[in-house]
């Protein structure tokens, strides 16, 4: 029987494990709280436990090839430490490969989330049969992966693809957490969507909107969902501001064809599932922004893994092209 | 006696060749007008005559392991394409590489200027020793090549790469050639910085420059090296325009380091003479805009090979990491 791949999706709220066969299928998940506010030993205790839980349903370790790891950032994927990740407080310079390895003597690797995500995608999800893939997952932010060849890349720092904080307007009065203004995250991101809604409704006080109706004009209710919501109900406020949130995103993906000019792109998280309207401005902004002349030809694909990208992300670590070559 | 490998450098004026050896030395170079206007064919005969007359210096083509040929885009260096270069007028869809093989019994490999003379700093230029470089030439245009692991990145249409034309500032008042507005050409290259200097001046009547005694007031006569001489005079006002170039420069390379993290940044081309000045507004205003906490660290090279480097480009191509286990 062919060894079976343990993936670990450590997140702010909890721990996701699963285990994954070398086609990507998935087989038995379990889940338990991070326990993040106890900070990094009793996190660790529960990271432990899930994989002992999946170490037993595979019939022991001698069944397991790895166990890949995908975490919020900053990390660094080539020494396997975990730097500072804003919600995880207390994992700072955390050698989180190397005592995984101690506690359970198989090999581990750490990823970061979105960097998994994009090669889950392009090894069993949205993006199969492309080589070159640059992915995308806008939700509370933008995070992106550059997979190229069927592998992540990392740069010198293991740092690359941060691409969510790429500037496309550097006068914009919208500056993100990581100090730069403008970037796609402070535009286009579920926070960034909702205060353009709040700023538009605020400067005109008389324009009617069912997000006023909704939120009994406590402009700071609204949410991402809403937004949504009343797009679809016809809200011309709601759709302009996802009018313009795909032509953020186009402008930035223009800029991102014209540098990387990838074989697909892959966009998920939870803005993207607005779909069609999102999509269709995305689309149709792209030629305008760029000087590669096939851009409308690069496919703009939905991203397919849903809830357990980060398991999957985190077992095709051990699955990249040239893996084996790699390793021999 | 090892093969030597024939660079051939194609440009709207001259086509310079020469014979390179596999440790990158330039040895031979002959150099013949490319009389453009009379099109396609009669520029090839020059090509031709060229390449002849480097075979024969090398003693003969069995002496020789190849013809690498750099070239302004668009082009396909996967099928050795030249598409429609601006200023090669009647170039179209020409299969150059299948013509020069044919002519000469002899492997080509083709490539357009910036990604040749990246690879070719990688290998024996200023960013040896270093694997993931982004190049960057800024002169009349903002050329870019993204090298990886010593090779030419090249993207699904051979058109990746393009940075120059990646904007910084969507709602900037410049637009480009490209039709984006606000890409790093637009407003860092030489043409935008005679612009940008002859705008200010224009708007301030009253400024006192050098620049307005050089051209006695005739603004449009201004040239990139006169604002390099009056900033070093000590104008003001070509200090400032230096000064704003560094930074859009800055802001521009920090979404690069953010995106791609690279080993390296190696900047060329007519604009980077201005050397110092420009190259400190540029790592001063790198770590303002990216989220990579390393930028300060990513080395920031002039480029180091000059007049030959389209020769030592094109020569390259026969050179990259990989090149012989690729070919076997």
């Amino acid at each position: 029987m062919d060894k079976m791949i343990i993936g670990i999706d450590v997140g702010g709220t909890k721990v996701a494990g699963g285990l994954v066969d070398n086609k990507g299928h998935l087989d038995k998940t379990v889940t338990l709280p991070t326990k993040a506010s106890e900070g990094f030993e009793t996190s660790f205790s529960q990271v432990v436990t899930v994989i002992k839980r999946l170490i037993n349903q595979a019939g022991g370790s001698n069944h397991i090839q790895g166990i890949g790891i995908c975490c919020p950032g900053p990390l660094n994927p080539r020494t396997g430490m975990v730097i500072n990740p804003p919600n995880l407080p207390g994992w700072t310079n955390i050698p989180f490969t190397e005592r995984v390895e101690k506690e359970f003597q198989l090999p581990a690797r750490l990823e970061n989330d979105a960097n998994a995500a994009g090669l889950a995608e392009v090894l069993f999800g949205a993006a199969v049969g492309y080589n070159d893939v640059f992915y995308v997952t806008v939700s509370t932010g933008v995070g992106t992966g550059i997979i190229i060849n069927k592998k992540v890349y990392h740069g010198k720092n293991g740092a690359a693809a941060e691409g969510g904080h790429v500037t496309i307007d550097h006068r914009s009065p919208y500056i993100c957490g990581c100090g730069t203004p403008g970037c796609i995250e402070a535009l286009a991101a579920g926070p960034a969507i909702v205060r353009r809604a709040r700023v538009k409704l605020e400067q005109e006080h008389t324009l009617p909107s069912l997000l006023r109706d909704r939120t009994q004009n406590h402009l700071s209710r609204i949410t991402p969902e809403m937004i949504e919501e009343t797009a679809k109900a016809g809200d011309k406020v709601a759709k302009s501001i996802i009018d313009e949130t795909g032509f953020f995103l186009g402008v930035w993906l223009a800029s991102m064809i014209t540098l990387l000019d990838p074989d697909a792109i892959v966009i998920g998280g939870g803005v993207s599932q607005i779909g069609k309207p999102l999509f269709d401005k995305i689309r149709a902004t792209i030629p305008h922004y760029t000087i590669n002349r096939q851009a409308e030809n690069t496919p703009l694909l939905p991203a397919k893994l849903q809830k357990d990208v980060g398991i999957f992300g985190a077992a095709s670590l051990f699955m990249q092209e040239g893996e084996n070559a790699e390793k021999a």
